[in-house]
């Protein structure tokens, strides 16, 4: 997906969020602005915005002194989320439709997000998204791909939400079979998943794990490193959570299956659906013929 | 008021709305947003944001290659707000308190506001306006200002809205029998009322008329002419229309009242009222001491 005029205001919204959360003054705040503003003149439209998401938070991780200012909340939501491991592995293993359940409860994990959603209950909204349904929802697709597919790349997104991850790609296993990956970000950015984070969730133990070489919130290709594109290249299926990784790859021409919420306006109307929905799509959709 | 860090992504915002309202292309609308960008890199927080707000529709002035992109919107508003004139003048006549309801209605009358808000239904919101209660109203100083001032300099705000001023002016002078100037922008900005709108709208047939000499959605001191500022000089009373004259005159050291309508968030906070609210303020409770 290419940058919308309409994704700039919200650049800077972004900058100045993020900034307060970390306690950056005033001054600094508008250093950071200033910053973003030189980049938005010499930033291409066709460009994604998690590259521009990239830039903005570089900026405030230099004025921050700290190369993650995201750590401790990066923590205390894998520690939540491990929290409610048991509970959720229980309720899908209880469920009529176990790997439906695995899979929703992958995209519901998705909310956990602080780049975009600051104040959140994270139980309540994640009983809430069960109770959900996937305004888009490419499921037949989904599952003769899977069945086809050798090598799956599952491509995270949130700390926090990688817990969920884990239960559904257990299920993947259990269900399918197959081999699977997971790849992570190179580097910490917002509150994304780094390599630090899957091993405290203990993924290493289902799935090898694969940083994908760059500190962008979402794959950009063309930066990942040659290990990651190894694999993403010989992978038969890429399952991509979150809007980071759609904004960055629905146009490739790649078997990807999107699951994410919808957190923004833009990518609503790029998607096709009212903001907040959860959707599971095949990039099938949104490549150019 | 000095330019909130929280204006930064409305100074986009508000580019994006105008150049579309006036079907430019995004190439354009990009090189826009690329002019604004430069330009809030250098931007003092301590300007107000309508000398921003001038910096915008300059740039979209310099693409859409007109003169005044609103001239047609500012001519229909003066329109509706004429065919109005009568029916309104005849609701102050009959009033139980026929000054305090003309002010009212100068209050309503400054909804009319394409810089800020697009779709509306003139009067419905005037009739809804004038069941309204001020938020902040400060009608003891101002009653008391009025008996003390010899001159009074009325700042004007935007076309259509100057009709409702006029009848303001007319009861101002009948109560009074003080000398009432009109000031307006010097030369188009946005829906602001010029000398062209003042006397379509015949307003030289009650009060004289001088243009403030320059091209900001405010009152500028620094950049007003020596006629303009002459005449602010000499007022014993400004009384002052709109939130870009609040924004750009409100730490002033001068005897100024203003009236409007709160139109964003960051003057609400300002001003210390909800968003939307009306309010009559003396600029005492916002000169810093």
């Amino acid at each position: 997906m290419k940058t919308y005029l309409d994704c700039i205001p919200c650049f800077f919204k972004q900058a100045l969020r993020a900034s307060r959360m970390f306690g950056v003054d005033e001054n600094l705040q508008k250093r950071i602005i200033n910053d973003i503003a030189r980049e938005v003149v010499r930033f291409p439209l066709s460009c994604s915005p998690p590259e521009m998401g990239r830039i903005i938070y570089a900026s405030i991780r230099k004025y921050t002194d700290t190369n993650d200012p995201y750590k401790s909340l990066k923590e205390e939501s894998n520690k939540i989320a491990l929290s409610l491991y048991e509970e959720l592995s229980k309720i899908v293993k209880n469920a009529h439709d176990p790997f439906f359940t695995a899979l929703k409860l992958a995209v519901a994990g998705n909310l956990i997000d602080y780049g975009v959603v600051q104040d959140f209950d994270i139980k309540k909204e994640i009983f809430d998204l069960l109770e959900k349904d996937f305004a888009l929802l490419d499921y037949d697709e989904f599952k003769d791909s899977l069945n086809k597919a050798n090598n799956i790349l599952y491509l995270a997104d949130n700390a926090g939400e990688i817990v969920f991850d884990h239960i559904f790609i257990k299920s993947l296993k259990e269900k399918t079979g197959k081999d699977i990956t997971l790849a992570v970000r190179g580097a910490p950015i917002i509150n994304d998943a780094t390599m630090d984070d899957a091993l405290f969730c203990g993924i290493q133990h289902t799935v090898p794990i694969v940083q994908n070489g760059y500190d962008a919130p979402g794959t950009i290709l063309p930066h990942c490193s040659k290990e990651f594109l190894n694999i993403y290249n010989k992978s038969d299926m890429v399952i991509s959570k979150g809007q980071g990784n759609f904004e960055s790859l629905s146009e490739k021409d790649k078997n990807i299956f999107f699951l994410f919420k919808v957190k923004c306006r833009c990518v609503a109307d790029h998607v096709g659906v009212a903001l907040g929905n959860i959707v599971m799509v095949s990039n099938k959709r949104y490549i150019k013929k």
